[in-house]
């Protein structure tokens, strides 16, 4: 027998509040011990609700109830999420957690404290929504070494790329498209500019290669800048321009996280991911690759692996899982990206074809309806990214865009 | 510690002991205790191997030896693989397979085998070869209610679809270049004719639904029948002609899994997946849909399940998890395909369009490039699958084909 506390009742907490009565039976079984939700936190009243003798807004009250041995943190942002989480664990209350921002800056010292504790602080819910991805990669695919991930990690910005590539739109009107449907928030600077992505990835890196990496230390560019007709160009190229993090190890045994617009070819599972859709591949020697496929975010679909971890937790009670990263004193350990060798796209106006030859080297032509007659664009052979920024200045005439092509070689 | 033996040195086995000792070191940390291989079980000679030491002939040198706690069966085939399987379990060594054709005829058994000796018998390596399906679905999925599951389960049948898609290359001219590049066995009856398919489906659907399901039970088709006017009708309409495997609760309660080439429309992700790449759609109440895609088979590929299989049956000593189903007396449970209601897919020459509405209704036609001027092919509307037949034969003229479009609603 174990009881549970919800801390946050948002889309995220009330779906998980909802999911766990809907299925309770089942649940129960495949946890092997009765499970049951004893308190909700919330600073908010909600009166008439089904679950009204279940709310506090005491924090104590979990912490002091010896009863609760389960915790599910869905409240989202540092704080107090992470005074609440990191005094539940120093109780021994093991903590499922949705907070993506908060297992990036707090992750390693979180799982720290739960091994000291013997409980366990689990974020599978952080990363891919109702995706499976956390706990394959440190068991289903631990027999790996794993040599890169890259994802769609971001729903909003996916749906909005989507309508630019499938119905020509403007990137201003596919977001409040977005904004119409509830898929972007009013302000929606953390999906568009990629910081939502960026916090992914740092949890993704942090436990592929087993030292915490911050997101101050990612680099990270948005879809802000990208336009139909880039969109256009990448579609005619065969593939399709997404929002990717990824990491990959370096030559010289460092890691490089980014997040950015890249060109995906068609040949990429990732390619053909669309919509609010996220996909996460992962590239290890023995697997070659696989693709983990599903939504990202939304109420129900994150509720459903904040109940698998709960479940587990359950299943686990007084043993810590591996499931640890160590803190990092510096970042001596991310590669410089500016060093990363690969190919770009280039949309220019003003510029022959001849001389973009003449600056890159053989470069790809690429094309598009109703393209001006001034107007080229072409991907480069590979070349290193801040000799890219040197041959760009060379190139002259007027730069409508640049992206990168995914390229996960190292 | 533990000691580990592989009980086949083919094509898996010599991978499972190759990667073993590639990543011991990361194998051993994720294991959280020192692990080796002591034995590899073979009938041949393998003179000059570097695991020369290892081999024996004899399978009680394995049952009798109580410091091989784990036990790796890649050898693929019922006899003698159960025999030896049941015999370790019985010892209480935990035991992991690659056997599809042991999990689905006698995974019940083995699986009650291994609880009542407190040890495990885990077989994620025999469903996705790399892809993590079995642990995904019996943990990160544990909260949903899960209502259906549908895959391409074979990548030589799907790289043989996919040369006849994008090449229009003959069905037999496709499965002799998969021959060539030794992705089709001599023989490919099990891959062509959907039994290899057809148990994998029979290991999800026991798995998901929680009562076996035999082989003998499931209707299967093969892909033979296909040709590439109907891949390519298939990709005019926008999707794939793909083989499907795949299971389904009715409205009865009861469940329905089939293998059989399905019309897959591209908004589906399957129809997506190419070559000899497997995936995976898992459908949930909580997340909707979730796909997990990569190679289902090959030397590495799969040898990664196994291993990882063997590191969680190494952190899991002395314990028996809950992954069980229960055996099944009769196939009362077992939905009559011929119930169905889905809508299909003709090609038909001699019959005018106007029949073709007068017998289905309102159908949607499709084309093909150099369609003869007596051909038609569409889709018809839903219609249970044995009215259908009843109609296919009131159209008259002569019936080049029928294919089931996907269809997983009840």
């Amino acid at each position: 027998m174990a009881k549970i506390a919800v801390l946050g009742f948002g889309v995220v907490g009330s779906g998980t509040v909802e999911l766990f009565y809907k299925n309770k039976n089942k649940i129960v079984e495949k946890a092997g011990t009765d499970l049951d939700i004893k308190y909700i936190l919330d600073i908010r009243d909600f009166p008439g609700s089904p679950f009204e003798g279940k709310f506090t807004k005491d924090i104590n009250d979990i912490l002091n109830d010896d009863e609760v041995t389960l915790v599910a943190e869905v409240m989202g942002g540092v704080n107090p999420a992470f005074d609440f989480v990191k005094s539940c664990l120093e109780r021994g209350k093991s903590v499922v957690s949705s907070n993506k921002e908060l297992v990036a800056k707090k992750g390693a010292e979180l799982l720290k404290t739960a091994k000291e504790h013997n409980c366990n602080f689990l974020f599978e819910a952080s990363t891919g929504g109702a995706i499976p991805i956390i706990r394959p990669l440190h068991q289903c695919l631990a027999a790996n070494d794993i040599t890169a991930v890259a994802g769609i990690l971001n729903g909003t910005t996916n749906f909005i790329l989507t309508k630019m590539i499938n119905e020509n739109m403007p990137f201003a009107e596919a977001l409040s498209t977005a904004q119409k449907l509830g898929y972007a928030e009013k302000d929606p600077t953390a999906d568009v500019e990629g910081h939502d992505a960026c916090r992914k990835i740092c949890i993704l890196s942090s436990l592929v290669f087993g030292k915490h990496v911050y997101p101050d230390w990612v680099h990270c560019e948005g879809i802000s800048s990208i336009t139909a007709e880039d969109a256009q160009y990448a579609e005619n190229w065969g593939g399709a321009v997404k929002l990717i993090g990824s990491v990959k190890r370096t030559a010289d045994g460092k890691i490089l996280p980014i997040v950015r617009p890249a060109f995906v070819c068609g040949a990429n599972q990732l390619s053909s991911v669309n919509d609010v859709f996220n996909g996460i591949m992962v590239y290890g020697d023995a697997i070659d690759q696989v693709m983990f496929y599903g939504r990202g975010a939304g109420k129900f679909p994150t509720a459903s692996a904040i109940v698998a971890d709960l479940i587990d937790a359950a299943k686990m009670k007084g043993t810590s899982i591996s499931q640890v990263w160590e803190d990092s004193k510096d970042n001596s350990f991310i590669a410089d990206y500016k060093e990363d060798v690969l190919p770009f796209y280039v949309r220019v106006q003003g510029v022959s074809k001849d001389k973009a030859k003449e600056v890159f080297g053989e470069v790809e032509f690429l094309t598009r309806n109703n393209c001006p007659a001034d107007e080229i664009a072409f991907i480069t052979p590979e070349i290193k990214e801040k000799d890219f920024d040197e041959k760009l200045a060379q190139l002259g005439g007027k730069v409508l865009g640049t992206i990168r092509v995914l390229n996960l070689e190292s």
